[in-house]
C-alpha cells in the first residue's frame, strides 16, 4: 500500500468535515455497540476515532487489537470527548493481523518487565511512553547538531575499527581483521584531536564500545557518545558550549508537549549550570568521608554530592593524576588540571578538558601513566606538524536522555541495549 | 589559549578598519621583504594577510610554515589583490611549531600519493581541497537529516554488535562478546523494518561493516550508510523520497561556493531522475552481452549502462531471485520484485524496495534462498504482532559523496578509510 492520498491522523482538522480521507495505522481499541462499532486507530502522529456502521461491521470480523488497517471514509465533526473530528468508515482493509496473546501490552495498562519489553521492542514502540522517549531523542539530536553547526563545528566520522589498543587499552573488544588483531573504538578521542589541526572545530555523534562486565542501570557495552573538539578553545570555553547545548536541547524537548505528557516527566531546563571545583567538592564532603586532594571520588561520594546538588553541575579542576594522559595541567599548578565533568546529581554525563598539544610533554605524560609512547606513534607524529591548542568533551547521550525523560535505567532510552547478558534481539 | 576575543578570519570586513582583533590559525605562507614581512594566516574560515613591521619581525625568527600562531593587531584596508582587509600585527605568539620536512605538502602544490595523504590525514586537512570535501559532507548530512525530519522520519540508532549472522551471514566480522560469538552489523535492515511498527518512518545514518576482501575504489570494510524505512509506503514512494533528498543535498552542496571552488567540481543537481526497469536495461544491453531476464548485471554490464546513462538513474523491478529474501514481489508477477537501485553511471549508490510483511511468505522466501528461518526467529516473531506494509532503502554515503565532489575513490571522502590493507592510523 502506497502513501498515495493517505494522510496522517495529526493532519485532520475540523475544516475537513465532509472530505474523504484515507488513514492507515493500527487498532488501539475497538468496541461494538450493536449497530455501530468504534475503532480507535493510531498512527505515528496521533489517534483517530473511526465509526463503522451497517454492513461494514462484517469486515471487522476477527479483527484483533494492534492489527494494521487502512480506512477510507468521510471526516465528520464529533461530540466524542477526546476528538475534534471522527471518520465515518466506508472501507476497511486489514493489512496485517496481530496474533494474540501478545508478549506485552503495548498500551502499558498491564505493566511488563523491562526484559519482556526489550524482547518485544517493536511492539513496545506502540506504547506511547516508549515511542515518546525516542521522539524526544530525535529532537535532542536535532537540537545538538543545529547548535554545533551554528557554532561552526564540522561533523566527522572517525573509524570504529582501530589498529592499536590505545587510550589505556583496557575494556576493548577485539576482533580478527584480515589476519590482524583490531579493536572496537571506545571513543574518538585521538582522531577528533587530530582533526582540529585543519577543521578547527569538529563533532561526532556515534556509537562506541566498552567491554566492561558491568551490570548497572548506567553502563552499556554499546553506547552513543556526543563528542566535540575545538582548536583555540580552553576548557572553560567548551564548558560554555556544553552548557548552552544542554540548555538548548532541554528547551527543545520541553516544547514537545505531547511527548512530555506521554513520558510523564517535564524536562528540567537548567538556567546557569553551577561550577564547583574538585577541591570545593572535597571540602563539601567533609573529613567524615576521609577524602583528600588527589583521591578519586567514589560512587558513594558522588551520591552524597548528588544529594546536595540534585540538578546539573560541573565538577572542575580535577587532580591531574586522576585524568587521562592527554589532559592539560594548569600553568600555575601542575597538580591541578584544566578539566571538568558534567554531573546530574550523582550521574556523570560528560567529561572534558583542555588537551596537551606539546608532543614532548605528551610523551612524558604517557610514560608517567605507564603507557608505551610507541603505541601512540601515529598519533604523536601529528603533533609535530603544528597542532593548535585545543579542548573538548564527550557526553554519554543515553545518560543525558535518561535524565531528560526522567528514567533511572539508560536501557529505557536505547532501542536495543547491549550488556554482558543481552546480545539479542 | 581561549576563544575570548578571538574572531574568525571570515568575520573580518572593511567596516572593521581601525579595530583591534585577535586572530589564530596556521601560517600558510610567509615572505620577508626587508623591513616588512607578510604572513598568510589561515583558519578554518579563511585566509588573512598579516603585515609585520620593525622590531616585531624578530618574533618570527625560526617561524616555519604550518606553525600555529595567535596574532593581535589592527585591521586596515589593503590594496593587496586577494584581500579586502589586512591586519597590522602588534603581537605574534607562536603556539605550536611545525617541524620540517613535513610528510606531505598541505597546499597540494607538490602532489602526494593517497597513502601518504591518508597517513598524514591531520595535515592533509589543511589542504583546502580535502577540507572542502569534508565540509561538503557536513552540509550533505545536514541536508539529508533536515529532509528526513521534515518528512516525519525519526532518527534511530540500531545495534552494531549483533548476536546472529543474519542476512545471509557472509562477510561479517566476528568478535568474542562476554564468552559468546557476536558479529558487526552489515546494515540496520531487520531492526529498521521492525521499528516501522510503532515509529512508522525511521532513519539511521551510521557506520556499518563488511569483511570483504575487496581492493577497489568503491569498497571499504567500514562505511557510512544512510538508511530509511517507512510504513505504508510502496517502493515508488521511497524512490520519490530518495530522489528528493538527493536533489536537496546536491542543491545544498552547490550553494557552498568556496568549497565547490576548492574541489574544482560543481555538484550536478539532477532534475528528474530517470527510472529504467531491469528489463529495459537488459534490452538496452542487447543480445551481444548475452544477458537475459534473471541474470545478474555484472560490472561490465553496469559500465555499458553507465556510458548510456552517465548521471543519476534508477534501475527498477529487478528479478525477485536476485534480491534479498525480504524484498516483496509484484502482485501480478512473482518473478519481478518491487525493488530498485539508484545508480550514478556504473556506480550503485543505493538499493531499496518494498518489503514482505507477511510472516508465512517471509519464512518460505528464507527457505527458498537456503537460509534457516530459525536464525531469524527474533525477527519473524515481530511480524505476528501486526507489521505494517513498509518499504525502504540504504544508500552508501561515501559513494554519494565521491560522486558529488567528483572523485573516483571513496577514500577521498572518508577520514580514515578501512580496507584489508589499511587499519591505521
Amino acid at each position: 500500500m502506497g502513501a498515495g492520498g493517505r494522510i496522517h491522523i495529526a493532519d485532520m482538522a475540523k475544516p475537513m468535515a465532509g472530505q474523504k480521507v484515507l488513514l492507515a495505522g493500527w487498532v488501539e481499541d475497538l468496541r461494538e455497540l450493536g449497530k455501530v462499532s468504534f475503532v480507535t486507530l493510531r498512527d505515528a502522529t496521533g489517534l483517530a476515532q473511526i465509526v463503522v456502521k451497517g454492513g461494514l461491521q462484517a469486515s471487522m470480523d476477527g479483527l484483533t487489537r494492534q492489527s494494521v488497517v487502512a480506512v477510507s471514509g468521510t471526516v465528520a465533526e464529533t461530540r466524542a470527548r477526546d476528538f475534534e473530528v471522527e471518520v465515518s468508515a466506508e472501507q476497511i482493509d486489514v493489512l496485517s493481523r496481530a496474533i494474540h496473546p501478545l508478549p506485552i501490552d503495548p498500551l502499558g495498562r498491564l505493566e511488563s518487565g523491562m526484559d519482556n519489553r526489550l524482547n518485544a521492542r517493536a511492539l513496545d514502540m506502540r506504547n506511547q511512553k516508549t515511542a515518546s522517549i525516542f521522539r524526544l531523542r530525535h529532537r535532542v539530536l536535532e537540537s545538538l547538531r543545529q547548535g554545533l553547526s551554528k557554532r561552526r563545528f564540522t561533523e566527522i566520522t572517525t573509524p570504529k575499527i582501530i589498529g592499536s589498543a590505545s587510550e589505556g587499552g583496557a575494556n576493548l573488544f577485539s576482533l580478527e581483521y584480515f589476519g590482524k588483531t583490531a579493536y572496537l573504538a571506545q571513543s574518538p578521542q585521538l582522531y577528533k584531536e587530530q582533526m582540529t589541526m585543519g577543521l578547527e572545530r569538529v563533532y561526532e555523534i556515534s556509537g562506541f564500545y566498552r567491554a566492561e562486565n558491568s551490570h548497572t542501570g548506567r553502563h552499556l557495552s554499546e553506547f552513543t557518545s556526543v563528542d566535540i573538539e575545538a582548536a583555540f578553545m580552553d576548557y572553560t570555553d567548551v564548558m560554555d558550549v556544553l552548557e548552552q547545548l544542554v540548555r538548548e536541547a532541554c528547551v527543545a524537548a520541553s516544547e514537545c508537549t505531547i511527548e512530555q505528557e506521554a513520558t510523564g516527566h517535564k524536562a528540567e531546563v537548567p538556567s546557569d549550570i553551577p561550577r564547583i571545583t574538585y577541591s570545593q567538592a572535597v571540602d563539601e564532603l567533609g573529613s567524615d568521608c576521609g577524602v583528600s586532594f588527589g583521591d578519586d571520588l567514589l560512587d558513594s561520594h558522588l551520591r552524597l554530592l548528588g544529594e546536595k546538588h540534585p540538578g546539573y553541575y560541573f565538577l572542575t579542576d580535577w587532580p591531574t593524576k586522576l585524568k587521562p594522559f592527554y589532559i592539560r595541567p594548569k600553568d600555575d599548578d601542575a597538580e591541578v588540571s584544566r578539566s571538568f565533568d558534567l554531573q546530574h546529581g550523582y550521574l556523570e554525563l560528560s567529561s572534558g578538558g583542555s588537551r596537551l598539544h606539546d608532543p614532548s610533554i605528551l610523551r612524558s605524560r604517557l610514560e608517567q601513566q605507564g603507557l608505551d609512547p610507541a603505541l601512540f606513534a601515529d598519533h604523536l607524529r601529528a603533533f609535530d606538524w603544528g597542532m593548535p591548542p585545543h579542548s573538548g568533551w564527550g557526553m554519554g547521550l543515553d545518560r543525558f536522555m535518561a535524565v531528560l525523560v526522567g528514567v533511572d535505567n539508560v536501557r529505557e532510552a536505547v532501542l536495543y541495549p547491549r550488556d554482558p547478558d543481552r546480545l539479542s534481539p
